[in-house]
């Protein structure tokens, strides 16, 4: 017996109460929430980078307020990434929605290391932010590399 | 006795940690940080204003995880207004930096509204979500009808 076909349209529903395509509009605002929430999310890294370039003194405080914006951001972008959303005023590349895997474990992969960065500024060791911070650095290059045009 | 100015200048570092022209090095980026951080905070109130309106079923989890985006977006955009900052592709009116109290107050009172909001979405009211929401939107309406344009 096969479940009908309403009952199969209500568990897809329930399976996916944050379907992306239902949470914008317009592919348009796609593409500016996701702009605006990763550019939220530079600004604050740009503010834990400078401190562990040692440009700006270390307050655990500050760091940790920066970190938690950083975590809130990291995890707001990927529902964005709707389907036909590589608009011109967009610099992602098509490949990421060839690459629906990669490109996901990637955003994964990112998000686990905020969330050692996280760990990182509570302990209030500067040095395990620095080593956290280079951890997520590089998880956020290496999707820039393969999915972000210049 | 009064005292030194070194002292002056260290105690106003330490009321001023995030001072606000510190944190961007151009005027334009404090434009897009503040534009990207309310923009971010749209996008989450609409989904909560659906919810209000009975445009999409109330859902106690999601409303809490877009109330806990607002929240965090509410305290980011005020340290972005920094003077001279009222640049053409910003709708920020100068008015905003002749009647700083009047402006921080309003800045305040939408923080204060979106904290009631808060404890509404935990509590999984949907009546309260409704009333705090409404408090929210007359918040935002009353800064956005004296300083921002059209």
């Amino acid at each position: 017996m096969r479940p009908p076909i309403a009952s199969i349209a209500l568990t897809a529903m329930i399976a996916l109460p944050f379907s992306a395509q239902a949470q914008f509009a317009k592919v348009e605002d796609a593409v500016k929430y996701r702009q605006s929430a990763l550019s939220v999310m530079g600004t604050h890294m740009g503010r834990v980078g400078a401190v562990v370039k040692g440009e700006r003194p270390y307050d655990k405080a500050a760091v940790e307020a920066d970190v938690a914006v950083i975590e809130t951001m990291s995890k707001l972008p990927w529902s964005a990434f709707v389907p036909g959303s590589d608009l011109p005023n967009s610099k992602a590349k098509p490949a990421i929605w060839k690459e629906q895997d990669k490109f996901k474990a990637g955003a994964e992969k990112m998000q686990q290391e905020v969330a050692k960065l996280s760990t990182a500024a509570k302990s209030g060791d500067l040095n395990a932010v620095k080593s956290a911070f280079g951890g997520v650095g590089q998880a956020c290059k290496a999707c820039h590399d393969d999915y972000r045009n210049k």
